[in-house]
């Protein structure tokens, strides 16, 4: 009696099939590619897409999904396979409207404007990649008309976070920029913090290992995980017995990589807590980058920064780099680790500048779409940004508008998940604390399952089960509110600047 | 006017990048997945499978061959568009044969029987593969069935040496015991050569840069090359600009490795040699197995044992082992990389015994396939005939019947092509000897384009244009003969063993 089920699922299976295999081609570009594989890779590329988008996008899965909702009739709608049918529809629909030859396009620009922009990046010559970023925006204006849109960006941020407009990030980042300006201005009147006890030569083996102890805590489990460099640090998964996180070393810093091993780790623990019923099908995943960016921020900051967890892990560090921290005690190396101060670099960031990094960041594009702003004057435009909001100078645009993989790849609307992802974090973490008293001091003895269970229950579990809103609502049981992160921050600002410090 | 052989020429390029790809995921699987990633890695590379076989299979690309032959007419028969045609249907009418669901049924078999294979090797447990070499050996026959075919083994072999047949390679593998047995008989009378020059504890980073050096100096170019470790190693290729090569460490042997690399590059450079008009079409890459293997085999042996590339490694060897190699002169170099001493592994073997171990599995696969040799009697039957051809006892099943990954894989009618390599590498040496007198005089100084730019003139630019064999007689002017090979191993002994060896 499941037949017409049983045909859809594995038709979705087969185009989830090749959206991992293209997640792996993907990873691997980054990760393993000679730089000479770069254009055969792009064909490949654009062939999977194209055959991915045939097989999906046609009169067929139309006709599968009417049979499938037919034989489901008004059985139980909160099962699995009547999720399946709902969310394979809506992707469809979507899909449906954008024709697999500018698809095709997309994902060739992508490939050839990654290789452009390592260039660029390498000479800090934005003349390198601005003709790559003009033919990204051509593609995309083209791929905003294949929808019924007021707001053009609202098209781009939709393939982010599914069902989040323009004018709610625009409302929400107006409040986050309201509480962080008054935060920094706060905190430069403070007596900066020392960072020299961060500083130092560590070898990149110790780093590694150290890394891999950290993560394999939180979740990281080497028999179906991989940890790997990247200039550009992410996640990917190709199924859930697959998950590869990807960090980078520098000998000078151990800061940076480290906590971005914690950052993608959040990545994958979300990846790989799907219920394991959704695999091969469209449910299985991440519902949105926003809801993506509040794990990987929940393990990096929230957890990471933490100082209960700096308790922990200073030891291993003493251990891992003998005689470069034996001077550096727990509160030097939690105000260190939590030391706010304006910067370029967005990944390397603070907590409380970090989120202007991704608000100018949205202004830009916006007015990128719009025809608002001649490529030519994106560098001095970012330069001028970076100078309003966090007072600096922008030396190079390899430290500015060249900064970020994002608009050579073609994700543009990517940026604002990541501040959203922020605010979503401190609203979880509430909740999980509501449900978990003092799960924090947990983090002391290295103790992080409890957590990492009570996040696969309420969020991890469910996939794309859910739209990003009502995952989000059922795990905090209200909607996108800024203020649980301007409270999360206006305490750290306190305690580690205030009086208070060393309580 | 070409629009015909232009719309075949897309079709096929298409199918082009999904092999391509399945190229790519077989990489990842042997060097880098995680364990757990079999399953959904196994389902993946099936719906590939599945697709390029829809993709290239169906009576679309009948209709594309015949509108493209139409279009070409009577031009130019040895027109690249004309080979492509030529190539195009061969390969249509044999992939027609065989259903779709059954090449998918191969390829899961394949990914699931390899992890079973690393596990039984591990284990030296025959029985934990045994169940699914009995899947594969009975899908096998199903892929036999597809075919009209006297003999069933004839099929197997196609896949891998187009046109040569079970009884032709019987005749030559006759010819090259009737030569070996004498040969090894002949080296068991003499003095054994001492291998202790070769003996030590090698760093592993000095081991990868030494062959990293020395295969750069053959072609690899970092540029579109990788070089990486894999269990079993070999050499893939995703496009002309994204050649991989995989070797293997161990501290206590770095002739293994080395020699490894060297072989692997063979492979390599042939895949890399291929006209870069061929790109993207049916006729790129290597042309049979048996041709491939003799480029392998000539970088690895002809030109890697030799005693002018001998002096020119050995300075380096020094330098990259300190103090392990002083009190090796280049005759106890160059004697101990060609010595003779039966064995049981057989991607270890000397050039003397190798070509046992390949007639061997020859005949043993041609049991398993007609059913006359029960799997659970296999390593009996190995032991056996390795007593009877190399004198010697095998201890464990994972140094006999589990050493080597083709089974596992549904490579089963490959191995014939090792020692098929091996006869042509001799053959090919002697005609670019002919062409370029005293060449092996330049390895002394580390000079191998003119040995590569032959090579590619006369076998590699061509790639699949030709049949293998008359790919072969292009480049010496006649048949398979094993003559040169046995005259090129009868020299060897003598010089090496002989009392003219100093010379």
């Amino acid at each position: 009696v499941t037949q017409a089920v049983e045909a859809l699922r594995q038709r979705l299976a087969q185009v989830q099939d090749l959206n991992a295999v293209m997640m792996g081609l993907e990873w691997d570009h980054q990760v393993i590619m000679p730089p000479r594989g770069a254009a055969g890779r792009a064909e490949a590329l654009a062939t999977l897409q194209t055959i991915a988008h045939e097989r999906f996008a046609g009169d067929d899965t139309g006709r599968a999904l009417d049979a499938a909702a037919a034989e489901l009739g008004d059985a139980d709608p909160e099962s699995l396979e009547a999720a399946i049918v709902r969310v394979a529809r809506r992707d469809w629909e979507k899909a449906r409207r954008v024709p697999g030859d500018l698809k095709a396009d997309l994902a060739r620009a992508g490939t050839i404007g990654y290789e452009a922009w390592t260039l660029a990046r390498a000479d800090s010559d934005w003349s390198l990649f601005e003709p790559h970023l003009a033919r990204m925006l051509e593609l995309k204006r083209r791929y905003v008309g294949c929808f019924e849109a007021d707001c053009a960006y609202d098209v781009l941020l939709d393939d982010y976070e599914e069902g989040t407009t323009t004018a709610e990030v625009s409302r929400v980042f107006a409040e986050l920029k309201a509480g962080l300006l008054p935060l920094i201005r706060d905190v430069a009147t403070r007596e900066p913090i020392d960072p020299s006890p961060l500083r130092g030569e560590f070898g990149l083996a110790a780093q590694e290992a150290l890394a891999r102890r950290v993560v394999e805590r939180f979740g990281f489990d080497a028999t179906g995980w991989r940890m790997d460099t990247a200039v550009h640090p992410f996640a990917i998964n190709l199924n859930l017995g697959d998950v590869r996180i990807t960090t980078r070393y520098e000998t000078t810093d151990f800061v940076t990589s480290l906590f971005s091993a914690l950052h993608e780790t959040g990545h994958g623990l979300y990846e790989a807590g799907s219920d394991p019923r959704l695999e091969r099908t469209p449910l299985v995943g991440g519902v949105s980058l926003g809801l993506h960016e509040s794990q990987s921020r929940m393990w990096e900051n929230i957890v990471g920064r933490s100082r209960p967890f700096s308790a922990w892990l200073l030891p291993q560090l003493r251990e891992a780099f003998p005689g470069q921290l034996d001077d550096v005690d727990l509160d030097a190396y939690w105000r260190a680790v939590n030391a706010v101060q304006p910067s370029l670099i967005r990944v390397e960031a603070d907590e409380i500048t970090y989120s202007l990094h991704v608000i100018m960041r949205f202004e830009l594009e916006q007015d990128m779409i719009e025809g608002r702003l001649a490529l030519s004057d994106v560098p001095e435009a970012w330069n001028a940004k970076v100078r309003e909001y966090l007072g600096i100078e922008v030396p190079s645009d390899a430290e500015g508008a060249l900064q970020d993989v994002h608009w050579a790849t073609g994700a543009i609307g990517y940026f604002p998940t990541y501040a959203l992802g922020n605010v979503m974090s401190a609203q979880i973490w509430e909740a999980a604390r509501r449900d978990l008293p003092g799960v924090e001091d947990g983090f002391e003895r290295g103790e992080f399952a409890p957590l990492r269970e009570w996040l696969t229950e309420h969020v991890y579990r469910f996939g794309r089960t859910y739209t990003p809103r009502e995952t989000l609502e059922g795990a905090v049981g209200g909607p996108l509110d800024a203020t649980p992160y301007l409270r999360y921050l206006g305490d750290k600002v306190a305690s580690v600047y205030g009086a208070g410090q060393a309580a």
